[in-house]
């Protein structure tokens, strides 16, 4: 069966069950008149909604279609199905009620705005598919503006797994993150949040690429792009990817497929390190890449070893966050990162672990429950 | 237990559950790569949707608490217990995936706004507690602006089942719609409607009236107003309650408790048919109605006979709406109606089908659908 045939057969990935079947009798508690007093309790405290239905538990998984898998900007209709993917997965990884909401504007106030209005609906809202740059305004003013936490998988989740992958990495290859030099093609909505987290962690020579080579105060496309050129110092910097590449000991592509050549490996530091993540098709393929001198490579895909898979840290983080009803912190991913990169004995070809491993779930989220028990 | 014990208990009257359980094979298909495949589909062609994930299925209940019950504007944390009840209500008697969103706005441009933007995720609307007459303009604006059906329960829910009653109350005391009189007190949401609806039935000597009695065009409070008195008759009529009372065969009470006396009831015909809807206090009390001479008595409470209850209605219309994806008419309102009255053989005590009888909700869904099949 393939991917259309079995989305046929299921009409749809999920179901809204009752908790209770109604009856004459329950019908007076579960709704009017009853409801009643549980309605004034929650509209005299909002947080009591959490102890009365089910928002606690419950998060938005939502779209604006407008960068959908490798589609790109397909829309609502096209992200629907992929949203109740991801619901799905919320759901038996992470014991979220996740309910997929693609809404039709592409328009980052009217997001913002919309997000905003349908907080009193849900614990949590894990935003998804959203094009660069727009999707940092939108995450940054949600996470200032609204009181439940907001995760955008695609900046935040996707660093995650990158940084507990490179951590292994590091480790088998013996060397240490403040003295690597680090390549990150590619600085769009994982990009970006990859080179916040690698400054966190301790990265000293760090480079930003994007289509342009360099980015520095000329090549820079939005201020999101200065930014990221300022906190890595290369303002006044240029030259382009093959540039770039000479001596480094990281690559990590969240860019386009086939852009690194076997002669750019040759060109790199000892034991290179490659995350090629753009998919279908990476950056350069895992047989190319060892060929020509890769230490440890790492791709999107699951038909390799070492996939970088989102999958491993949103359920563990977002049901960490919506049950302490915390703000997602850069400490707080690190820590997942670390988390992640701890629970195996790392292998060349097994710098991550699997992410349909219920135990690396259950391992995320009570680590990390522990950490944010110990700070708040 | 009582109602806030039972929703303490329950944590959430719905759970969210997936049609399949993921597995590293089936994950290829579900999600990434193989959903391509499906979200290009619906992209090309929205009414995939419909097809490959829940949407025709799916629907809101959306409210922004700014009439809930008889609480008043408790907003939408207080909406949040009552909308979840709906939305199970939905599930139980009209296999309908229902979630519930409030929305922490309830200004008309901005609500109609949201929901036109939510489309993409729902199959069709189920408005509920939004407060007259700003109710008016949401469902219509929504109903001409959208492409899935658009239901407001507390408009065209209540003036079903009320109609629904009538016909059986006027068989009883055998009385024609074309020759009664009839008071509806109380236009707002129910009562606009049950208006609307009483003409499209044939009722010739409707008397509209709210707070400052009879409303004519100097009582008209808005333009809703203006338009019943206008529909009516009425632009010229002056008078209290109490005036429009007299002779009167019926009386339709959506209003406010203890309003009605024994003595208004003594004014009007023979065999008068009481409708006292207000919750939880009815406009009268059937035992005092019944004393100065009512023949029936029909209320909004389970605890006596004759409640006349949403449930009978919105489940069922909202089924067939959704699943043939049309709006809802007059037309598919009154042949509700009339399906609900011939559900029963009436009696005096008993004008009205059982809310939780499973029977009824499938009577109405393939009545209905029978209907909808018949003129699209």
């Amino acid at each position: 069966m393939d991917a259309i045939q079995l989305h046929e057969v299921l009409n749809g990935k999920y179901r809204i069950i009752p908790t209770i079947e109604i009856t004459e009798e329950n019908l007076k508690l579960l709704y009017t008149p009853g409801v009643a007093d549980v309605a004034k309790l929650c509209a005299e405290n909002p947080e009591k909604t959490f102890i009365y239905t089910r928002r606690k538990h419950t998060i938005a998984v939502l779209s604006d279609g407008s960068t959908v898998l490798g589609l790109g900007n397909i829309g609502p209709y096209g992200a629907l199905p992929v949203m109740e993917g991801k619901a799905v997965l919320f759901k038996q990884f992470g014991d979220l009620d996740a309910f997929p909401i693609c809404i039709d504007t592409q328009d980052v106030e009217q997001i913002i705005n919309i997000v905003k209005v349908l907080e009193p609906s849900f614990g949590g809202i894990n935003l998804e598919d959203i094009s660069a740059p727009r999707c940092f305004e939108v995450l940054e003013r949600l996470n200032n503006e609204m009181n439940i936490p907001v995760f955008h998988d695609d900046q935040q989740g996707t660093a995650v797994v990158v940084i507990a992958g490179l951590l292994n990495a590091l480790k088998l290859a013996e060397k240490k993150i403040d003295e690597v030099k680090i390549v990150v093609n590619g600085i769009g909505a994982a990009g970006y949040n990859i080179v916040k987290l690698l400054i966190e962690i301790g990265a000293k020579h760090i480079v930003p690429c994007d289509i342009n080579g360099i980015i520095n105060r000329k090549t820079a496309l939005h201020k999101y792009h200065l930014e990221v050129s300022e906190l890595t110092g290369n303002l006044n910097n240029s030259g382009n990817l093959k540039d770039a590449i000479i001596d480094a000991d990281v690559f990590i592509g969240v860019s386009k497929g086939g852009i690194l050549k076997g002669s750019d490996i040759r060109k790199m530091s000892k034991k290179p390190i490659i995350f090629a993540l753009a998919n279908p098709v990476p950056e350069i393929f895992p047989d190319e890449a060892y060929e020509d001198g890769a230490f440890i490579v790492a791709t999107g895909r699951s038909d390799f070893p070492n996939q970088v898979n989102n999958l491993l840290a949103f359920p563990g983080i977002m049901k960490v966050a919506v049950e302490k009803q915390v703000k997602i912190t850069k400490e707080m991913l690190i820590r997942a990162a670390e988390i992640l990169s701890n629970v195996i004995e790392p292998k060349k070809e097994c710098i991550l672990p699997k992410a349909t491993d219920r135990r690396v779930h259950d391992e995320l989220y009570y680590g990390l429950l522990q950490f944010v028990n110990s700070i708040i």
